[in-house]
């Protein structure tokens, strides 16, 4: 076997620590699955006495120097954020070495830039654990499905807010009782900002539809709504409709208001999903894709979507992949924008809402109501009244609309006298 | 864009007819996704008249001269079965043709010799159609959790079987009557036993295991029941334990008799799993397949597993990256037996099993049941005894023990004088 590969690790924090280990552990598996054996030429860290474990000849603070070294083939990158990732990253591949990050932050920021440099400088730029974790999905997406068209791609991809709502369900708390439960269990970090309210799915979100439909998109054209504004009462309206409430990352093909077949759209957003959808069972801490194309029909990859072992596991197997390339001699695929689809506004997109109303329990009330989801273009699918006593509750479904034109309505709903409270409004995805 | 790629399709049926018409719609996207036109070069069928849908200057009935026709560069295998397919899939990869089959027969029986083929040659063999249809499967074996260590993969791969064991749990009918349904409704072919006895899910079971395991793992050396013995009771008392019957391919890693951590096991049995697996939802003709690996946790992939459309799918995906390869002068990641695990027999496999029995209600009968189980070194988990009168029901799930004490221990069961009757045995899978 020829000279080793040498790979320099950015990072060694939960995920950075389980490459290190599992690179060592699974020493002679890798050397066999690649054809050559893989050395840590380096670990970049900022405070190198934070990090008994590892060899102490290993450790720098010069990341720049590190991954700019002749000797280096391969660099992980695992820190996050933007900066100072984003300039290492570019240094590396200009100094033409292959790239693996986790970074779903600076992917979806910045993908076109890297993958342009990547593609200039004919070396491999991989991210499957930026999204979902373990899940095996980018590389799905980018070459399973590469033969086929993608409809639709709907996600959870975030943890933290799926055990938050979990546990909404099965308790009847409140979002701020849960997440104090979460935050005391660590599933939500001290500041649950990128979690909660939804920068983390969105981020994935863009990165997934730049694969799914070979356009551009970056975190700034995803729409995002978080899961603060989520209420038991919500939950429990869910739960009468026969729903769970999930925070769900969806990229979509949509026609625009002009007919033409040419857009997507991205958002985030929570909502209600039938408990029958292969969706719904998705609890805890777990993240599940479902993905719907022309041929292949319904897909579903479901897994773990954080955590150290299962992350590292993704990063692995794109390291793998990158030094196979590597030995010979050539990059595995790069992205395409070619599509160069229109990102629709969530304006123009079509959803579906769940209304729920207190109305006064008198004649006409339905009537006025369902004339003002009629005087902005909004079908209703389904209509449960109940009356007890001087009021009533209706729980209204409506069929797709543009979204301008279901929020309108609620708004317009919140000012009509009979109205005397909108108790629920969420989006419903996945009925049929 | 330069020369366009030339495609020979083998086999023009359901898959093949779907393969052709998704390369013309999809043309240009399949161009701007691999940086090169793909164009059909020839289809071999055995009665071009049988297929006015195809262009009559492409139909050819000398599937060896259209393999070995220089201008052609990528060979797609739809034929299925062993013969001609294997010896036209050597011939092509002799003449330096990249191969994409959905052939799982021929890959479980002889994929060692054909990688080594492909290998010599350096040319791709893919086949991600053989096993699961549409969903992306040998992909993330191969390649996403290369860095990972598989400890299972257990998997519903067989949409005939799935289908007619669904049926017998909705409707409480037997198996006969469940597969007369399936053979009208065209989910069972009218010769049913590749499927009904398990040589199907036997096939894609070696091929996982293969790719699992870093080790050549052939149809033979899989073990195999079908589920024509699965009775109405047996599906029954799963119900009454909490758990569904299902069709599994299971390929493990297991330990020796000796100790020895240098085993696998590959085997399709009916088995009972609780209704809370994931795979227990798995109803109709979907497939899906879970994956336990050391460091990713659990993953399931889930979709449609056979039909022109998923499978077709399949080979485009398989297609395109053998075509990028092709574009970029590299070949894929082959298959790697480097590993050389010892396969078990079933006998030596460590398994559960759920018995139920019918016996006479008197003192003793159960200590003696539990005696025999004992005897064999086998460990009870659970039992229920309903006494009814003079005859009473025991029903035992026992603790993992090996396949051949469990079978044994049955064997003695039915000769014991206080057993009036075995009344229903399978294998429990995915208790904690």
């Amino acid at each position: 076997m020829s000279d080793s590969l040498k790979v320099a690790l950015l990072g060694c924090g939960t995920v950075g620590g389980a490459v290190l280990r599992l690179l060592t552990e699974q020493s002679d598996d890798l050397a066999a699955r690649i054809g050559r054996r893989v050395e840590v030429a380096g670990v970049a860290v900022r405070r190198p006495d934070h990090h008994p474990e590892v060899p102490a000849e290993l450790l720098t603070t010069d990341a720049h120097g590190l991954v700019t070294r002749p000797d280096v083939d391969l660099v992980v990158e695992v820190i996050g954020g933007i900066e100072p990732a984003r300039s290492l990253l570019l240094a590396a591949i200009g100094a033409g070495k292959s790239v693996v990050s986790a970074n779903k932050a600076l992917l979806a920021e910045d993908g076109v830039a890297l993958h342009a440099a990547a593609g200039q400088a004919g070396v491999d730029l991989y991210y499957e654990a930026a999204v979902a974790g373990a899940i095996p999905l980018l590389r799905p997406l980018r070459e399973s499905l590469a033969g086929d068209q993608l409809r639709r791609v709907v996600g959870i991809v975030n943890g933290t807010t799926n055990y938050i709502l979990s546990r909404m369900a099965e308790t009847g708390a409140g979002f701020g009782e849960a997440l104090a439960e979460a935050t005391e269990l660590g599933y939500a970090e001290a500041d649950p900002t990128a979690d909660v309210d939804g920068f983390d799915a969105a981020a994935k979100a863009a990165i997934l539809a730049s694969l799914a439909f070979h356009t551009p998109v970056t975190a700034a054209d995803v729409y995002r709504e978080g899961i603060s504004a989520v209420s038991a009462t919500d939950v429990a309206r869910a739960a009468e409709i026969g729903c769970t409430v999930k925070l769900l990352a969806i990229c979509e093909r949509v026609a625009g208001a002009d007919g033409a077949d040419d857009g997507v759209a991205v958002r985030v957003h929570p909502a209600m999903i039938p408990t029958t959808h292969p969706l719904a069972s998705v609890g805890g801490a777990f993240n599940a894709v479902f993905v719907e194309a022309e041929a292949a029909g319904e897909l579903m990859f479901y897994g773990r979507g954080a955590g150290g072992e299962p992350t590292a596991s993704a990063v692995l197997g794109d390291l793998v992949a990158v030094a196979r390339n590597r030995v010979s001699g050539a990059a595995g695929p790069g992205t395409t924008g070619y599509a160069g689809l229109t990102v629709r506004s969530m304006a123009d997109t079509p959803t579906r809402y769940h209304v729920s109303l207190d109305v006064a329990d008198k004649p006409g009330v339905l009537a006025t109501v369902a004339h003002e989801f009629a005087a902005h273009g909004v079908s209703i699918a389904t209509v449960r009244q109940d009356g007890h006593g001087e009021a009533a509750t209706l729980v209204i479904v409506t069929h797709r609309a543009p979204d301008a034109a279901l929020s309108a309505t609620v708004a317009r709903l919140r000012e009509m006298d009979a109205v005397r409270a909108v108790t629920s409004v969420l989006r419903v995805e996945g009925l049929a």
